[in-house]
C-alpha cells in the first residue's frame, strides 16, 4: 500500500519527536550530520523509511537474516564449506553475520574489498580474480602478510611466478587456487591438461601454496528453468571437476574445489568433487535472479528480496505517469530490465534520464500523489549496490541501522 | 601505443625513486594511504598514471581546459549567461575552473550536490530538479539561507506553496524558476496557460522570489545529424519560449530563461529568448556525444574527450582476447554500447560481468600481454563519474592533481 499523502504530510510532525530529526525544521539533516549523529550514538529510534532522504538504499533486514540462515543450513546440510561472495553486498556488516552463520570466510572481487574486509577482521579471504600489475600484487602480499589464510587466484603462468617473487622479497607464503574456466572466455585457464600443468607450476614455486581450483561458471547462474540451468551447470563444469579429479590423482595438495552461483546453489552441491560454495546474491536477491525460475516455480523464490531503492515522486503533471527521483545513477541499467516496483502495486518503472524514472499506473484505480515513496526491488544487486555509500537497514517501516558499503571503490 | 611489458614491469622500479611510491615493494599502497600522503602535502611529483591501481578514473587537464573555455567564449560571443551543470562531473574543483572561466554559478540536479557545491564555496547555484518532500525542501531552504542567490524549479502549485511555507519559517526568500516541460514528460509543467499561471501564483506567494523559466529539451540533446538536431530542439523549445515571452509581456519578473544541453549549445543559443545554458557534458565528454555529429562532420568533437577509464590486462588465455579489470562497476552501462577503447588502437571492447571486461583485437597484428593498460573513453560521462570517489588528473602521462567526487553520493 502507498503511504497516503496525509500521513507522508504528517512524517515531519513525527519527526519532531525522535532523537534524529531533532530540529524545528524536521527531516532536515544532510547525511554528514545524521552519520554524526550516529557516530554520538544518538541512535535512529523512532525513525521510519519515510524519513529517509531519496534515492537511497533500503535492506530488510528479516529477509536478509532468513537469506543467510537458509543457505548456512543447505551447505551444512550438503556437506560443503560456504564462503559466500562479497562483491555482491561490499558490506563488511553482512559479512560478518555471514561467518557468524557458518561461513569460513569471504570470497572477494577486488583487493579493495579484501583489504576493507580484512579492516574489519573478516579472514578467511578468497580474492576471486586474478592480481596482476605491481600495485595490486604488492597489496595482495602485504594483506597475506597481515591475514595468513587469505587465498588467491591464478591463470596464467606468468602471474603465478610475479606472485612467488613478491612473496619471497616480502618473507611471507600465498595460498593459490587455480581459477579454471569453465567456459566464459572471461578469466581461468581451460580446462585439461594446461590446467593441470599450471597447478604443478604453482605447487613447484616455493613461496605458493597450491590449495586447489576455483571454476565460476557465470553462464549458467542466470539460464532459466532450472532444468536447462542444472544441464547447462553439470555440462560446463563436468571438465573443471575432471580437471581439479586429475590434479588429485596426480597427488597436488588440492583440497578445495571452490564454485557455484546462487543460480546453482543446489545444482553444483550434487557435482561430485565440489568442496565450497562461494555463492553472493542469495543474501539480498534482485529481480534478475526472480526471473530465472526455481525449482518449483516460475519464479525463483528460494530467497526473499531484501533490498529495494527507496523513491520520491517528484513531478506529477499527467494522469498516466509519475516522475520520481530515482534514475540511472540510482538503479543498476546493466540488464535489460529496470526495476521491478515493489511498492505500491501497480505500476512499472521506466528509466528517465540520470536523476529520474517514470511510473506507469497500470492500475486506473492507482493514485500517486507529489510526495509519495515508492520502493523499487533492485534489477542487478551487485552494480546496484556499488551506487550507493550505505544501506539503510529496516524492518518493516522501522529504520534500525546504517551500514557503510565500506568495501566500496575502485581502488 | 601500449606501454611495452619492459616499460610496465619497469614502473615498479621507478616508482622507487618518487615520493609517494617510496617504499620498497613499489606501488603498493591502498588508497587511503595515497590520500594521507597526498593530505601531508607529500605530493604525487614523478607518478606516472602507469602507477595508477585500476581501475581508475583519468582526466585530462589540458582536455579540460580548452574545453572550459571554448564553452566560455562561446557564451560571451553570443551574448549568453553560462551557468554550467554540475551533474556532469559532481567535483567542485571542475566547478571552480567552470566559473573562473566566466560562468556565473553551476547547475546541480540533487540538493546533495547542491549542498557539497556551497560547502566549497561556489554560488549561483540552480538546482535544476524539484525538491518535493520535507527532507529536500528543508535542506534547500537552509542552503538558501546560507546562499541567498540559490534557486529552484517548481513544476506545482502544491509544490510551490510548500516551499513557500518552509521559506516563511525560516525566515528565508527562495529564487525561483518555474519548470517548462518541452516533451519529455519527466518534470515540468507544460508550456501555455497552465505554465503562465504556474508562474503567476509563484509570484504571489510572499517568500519566493520569480526569477524566469527552466526549459530543458533532453530528448534534443542527443538527435543525431546537426540538421535533425537543429529543426527539433527548435521545435520543441519554441512553444517554452512563447511561454517565456508571454510571461514577460504579462509584466511577470522573468530575467532568466535557462537551457540547452551540450548537443544544443551552439543551436539554442540562437533561440529568441533565452538567456543562459545550463550545458554539461562538453566539459570532459563521452562515447554518446562523439556519436550524435557536429556542425561539420559525422563525429561530434567541438569538445576534446576528456575522461577515460584506466584498466589493466588482467587475463590473456586466448589469441583473440584479452580480459581487464573494468566491467559493469567501472563503465557507465546505461546506453547500447559500451566504451571506446582510446588507447592503443585496434581494439573494441565487450562488458564481461561486474568487474571485467573482453578486449577483442580487431587488428591481427595488435598483442596485449599480462599487465597492459588500456585508456576506455567512457559510454556516458554522468553515470561514469558516479561510480568513482575520485579522479586522477593527467597532463600527458603525468599524474598532476586528485580531485575529490566530492558532491557524488544519493544523499
Amino acid at each position: 500500500m502507498a503511504p497516503s499523502r496525509r500521513e507522508l504530510l504528517g512524517t515531519g510532525i513525527r519527526a519532531l519527536t525522535v532523537p534524529m530529526f531533532m530540529a524545528s525544521t524536521a527531516s532536515s539533516y544532510s547525511i554528514s550530520e545524521v552519520e554524526g549523529r550516529l557516530a554520538k550514538g544518538s541512535g535512529i529510534e523512532g525513525v521510519s523509511k519515510q524519513d529517509l532522504p531519496t534515492p537511497c538504499l533500503l535492506l530488510d533486514l528479516d529477509a536478509l537474516e532468513e537469506n543467510i540462515r537458509k543457505m548456512a543450513s543447505h551447505a551444512k546440510a550438503a556437506g560443503l564449506d560456504l564462503r559466500p561472495h562479497g562483491k555482491t553486498h561490499k558490506c563488511s556488516e553482512i559479512a560478518k553475520r555471514q561467518v557468524g552463520a557458518g561461513a569460513l570466510g569471504l570470497c572477494v572481487a577486488t583487493i579493495r574489498e579484501a583489504e576493507a574486509m580484512a579492516d574489519a577482521g573478516i579472514g578467511g579471504l578468497l580474492l576471486t580474480s586474478e592480481a596482476v600489475g605491481p600495485n595490486k600484487i604488492h597489496r595482495l602480499i602485504r594483506l597475506a602478510g597481515r591475514k595468513p589464510d587469505t587465498m588467491a587466484v591464478v591463470d596464467h603462468e606468468d602471474n603465478a611466478r610475479e606472485l612467488d617473487e613478491a612473496a619471497s622479497d616480502a618473507g611471507v607464503r600465498l595460498r593459490v587456487l587455480v581459477d579454471v574456466d569453465p567456459l566464459g572466455r572471461r578469466t581461468g585457464v581451460p580446462p585439461g591438461p594446461g590446467a593441470v600443468r599450471l597447478a604443478e607450476t604453482v605447487d613447484r614455486l616455493g613461496n605458493l601454496d597450491l590449495r586447489g581450483v576455483h571454476g565460476y561458471c557465470g553462464a549458467s547462474s542466470h539460464v532459466t528453468g532450472f532444468e536447462a540451468r542444472k544441464a547447462h551447470s553439470e555440462r560446463y563444469m563436468g571438465p573443471v571437476l575432471e580437471t581439479y579429479n586429475s590434479m588429485r590423482r596426480k597427488g597436488l595438495p588440492v583440497e578445495i574445489m571452490s564454485g557455484a552461483s546462487t543460480g546453482t546453489y543446489n545444482i553444483d552441491s550434487n557435482l561430485e568433487g565440489m568442496t565450497e560454495l562461494q555463492v553472493g546474491s542469495y543474501a539480498v536477491m534482485d529481480v534478475d535472479y526472480r526471473r530465472i525460475g526455481g525449482a518449483s516455480g516460475d519464479v525463483y523464490d528460494d530467497f526473499r528480496p531484501a533490498l529495494h531503492v527507496l523513491a520520491t515522486v517528484v513531478s506529477k503533471n499527467h494522469d498516466d505517469i509519475a516522475t520520481v527521483d530515482a534514475g540511472l545513477k540510482a538503479l543498476a541499467t546493466d540488464r535489460s530490465f529496470g526495476p521491478d516496483v515493489a511498492s505500491p502495486q501497480g505500476l512499472s518503472y521506466a528509466f528517465r534520464g540520470d536523476e529520474h524514472g517514470a511510473l506507469t499506473l497500470e492500475d486506473p484505480n492507482a493514485r500517486l500523489s507529489l510526495g509519495d515513496k515508492v520502493e523499487l526491488l533492485v534489477p542487478h544487486c551487485d552494480p546496484n549496490v556499488n551506487l550507493y555509500d550505505r544501506m539503510y537497514c529496516v524492518r518493516g517501516d522501522a529504520v534500525r541501522q546504517v551500514w557503510k558499503v565500506d568495501a566500496r571503490g575502485h581502488v
